[in-house]
């Protein structure tokens, strides 16, 4: 189980409303490299791995991928906070406003609902980490898509904080691939 | 964030391997009654809340229901631990066997992807709740679908507890829809 | 059978073409909250409530609900009507343009195709009636957050019609689930 | 507007359950060829046909496979009525029990909810049209497929007057196709 | 299985970077009408033609389908080649970078994932064959609607050619029907 | 443009029907992991590598795998060929039935329309080499679980051969990674 503590992994404090910028980091929260189906693919993965080490690593990186879907959250309602109608009008996202208001949804950046079909899960622990490897490197791929669009020091810093657990992550799962890969698991039994 | 603690909300002990009985819990982990979208729903919806009531109760409920989804793949990981092919063979679930082998994976009973489709946040707080209080009877529902197939009691004790947090937080819902009620959230602006 | 009567539920005579405010009101034909989906919501739950007082009033709402899929069409019908590839490109809808002409087509306001993953039906007359009430709420929300955006009183008021017939299917679905109350669907045999 | 009438196309009384036709059966309500997105697609198409013969028709036939809708679901209904637990488990059904116990819900034969993915609209009425002499002669199809499965008389009658209704349909959009051909439809302007 | 030749079947040199017209076209590579899908049906269907005229035309038509998949992509690459951040902003295709920065992907023109539940096989080679009539005529359709959208003649010139290849796809298609037509598939065994 | 070449990577010549075997072997044509998707995703990312290394690595990798896609179909189609309604029914492939006859169909092994919410291309080399090389991983797995479910050797064969040639792609997806590490392409500009 999970404790909540009202803290963030890394403070947010973006004070200009952005919503067009909030339509675009949309997609690290319900997107196909987001966070949210992240902390799913990992914390789903964790039950099968084949010991302790790997078990715990993947408990580890998917409970800090939940505080990251906290600290995407955060980013877009602040990024939507106050927002008018005008507002929305002004940078064209009345589709979004139509069915959600200035609530959050999970969804990729052009509105597709996030689905699990953006992760896997196939029996074999070498192929689920090398999913997970991939997963880091998207995603770090994505967070750099969006520091290029991003030109507020509020909205970048966060990103950049992100971006870097990502490749953080991506050693750790590489570690765990190359201790599986002496353990045998590529040999099929 | 969140932190995480190795306990179950309820403690689970099945010793009876079951890969059928697994396939039909698996809908409370990623189906549409499951409790995966429970958990992304309330800590989706809370962030525009109209007060602090709100929040605190949809990070409550959600922080929960993330302790649900691990009660549920605990059952769906010991239902199916140590399955042979022949078992799988079996019971007829070839197709998941195919795809996942014994690992889970976060789909509905007949092998759907879980998808943010199956919830809702519309930017009107008696709308947003209201559904939270629906999705807690549907749920409902399905435990008692699924106490109806079961048989072991190690399996049912925990659809049992489950089937009552659900009744828990629908209650705990209502009394919020009626506060934003009486604040006025039906009249629109 | 249904006898189609060729009259609206409620007058539709918009005179000026606004394609992009089609874009938005086409999340009542076929988003998570429109009208199609609650016409099939409706129509297939009647089948399994356990007394004709509930078999009737589904099978009333959602033939009226076919009514309100009438009365959204023929809104996106003179939204559209005579839009020229200019004006198309003007608001930015060529992705629509590109697909579907100016033809109409059931999806969200994103362009997501309707989906019955929005619905439900899960085996308890209670649980189904609470998603009706929800799905109800949500409409109504969402008719809102699009009177928020209109600007023409042609397109207002049908709105407005349109909001108040789902206050009154609340009411009339509240009715009926407190009906199932005392009947003891709550409790689990 | 549509005005129901308490009344089948065509007499369905089916005496002996049998949820695993039932199954099958679905798939001509919420699979790709069902009724129900066949409804949708004339109805859909009907506003911008090019004249009141292709309105009238797309009309007509629309409202005539809510009929149809209404008749498979009739089929569904009385397939599973009263139908047990043990009964499910004997036909390995139990994950359609598990999300909607013995209540009807939009999906395809193996469970994939109904989309409109299945149907088009792409602004130009022959191309229209001739989706929709596929779409009958698919069905038509499917109905074959049904009846091949089938052995109790009381469902292959009405599975018989529906395949037949699908080649009636298939000749009246045909000649409507050579209406528009006639008309020039086929050059673009 | 197929030999890669490194050439086109038609020629395509754009010189004008244009990211909002690739956003259109895009939908012939993964919309619902496009090319990819379009070669995955023939290819699908071919297999179970009962006579080798059916498999062979439809190998060569789902062959040749394949290199209009790469003329799309060829004209996606081209449109997009070169594109600054800041051309993508004032074109507000911010939500396509996001994800993919200036990369392809198969997609609609509203960014859905293409899916095969655009596509069909329903066990009878005429309303197979049907379905591929359909597909030409509504492809034909896109075509034209994204040549009301182009201005650039490099653009204008292959969509001509393809919409062409269209025409004559639909008119093989119309020759094996009425050749199964003949042999009787279009009465039930 | 691809030319086709009637002749199969490998000799595939089963003589068993296997209607269950067929369901499941499914997946590698329309599953997660399956070929299709595979071919599609490295034809899809080559036009954006960086060098003629990578476009010609990625553009000779997805067309051996259109040939897998083939030697799947073939073996998907002798598994299917001949079977009869009694047939299907004893092995409880009554939803496939319904739909497709003994059609194809481009589908996961529980019914889901293939889609390309599997594959990604994100706008850098690096993290879509990365997808690729899990992808491989993850292909190899399935076959692994395909081959534990088949008996007959004249399935195993193909099979082994095929989990063979995933061997080889990550192999050499490794080399194409690790020379785009060494230009630098981690590093965001």
């Amino acid at each position: 189980m999970w404790m909540y503590e009202k803290k963030l992994n890394y403070p947010i404090n973006i004070k200009k409303k952005d919503p067009k910028m909030a339509k675009c980091i949309i997609s690290q929260y319900g997107g196909p490299q987001g966070e949210l189906m992240a902390a799913i693919r990992y914390l789903n993965q964790r039950y099968t791995m084949p010991d302790d080490y790997g078990k715990a690593l993947l408990t580890d990186i998917g409970t800090e991928e939940l505080g990251h879907v906290e600290m995407i959250c955060t980013m877009l309602y602040q990024l939507l906070k106050g927002v008018t109608v005008e507002e929305i009008k002004a940078c064209g996202l009345e589709d979004y406003y139509t069915e959600h208001g200035i609530d959050l949804f999970p969804q990729n950046a052009s509105g597709v609902p996030v689905t699990s079909a953006y992760i896997s899960s196939v029996g074999n622990p070498l192929a689920d980490i090398s999913e997970d490897m991939a997963a880091e490197e998207k995603a770090r791929a994505v967070y750099e898509n969006l520091i290029d669009l991003a030109t507020d020091p509020d909205v970048i810093q966060p990103l950049l904080f992100l971006r870097q657990r990502e490749i953080v992550h991506f050693n750790r799962f590489k570690e765990l691939y190359e201790h599986y890969e002496k353990l045998g698991y590529k040999t099929h039994k």
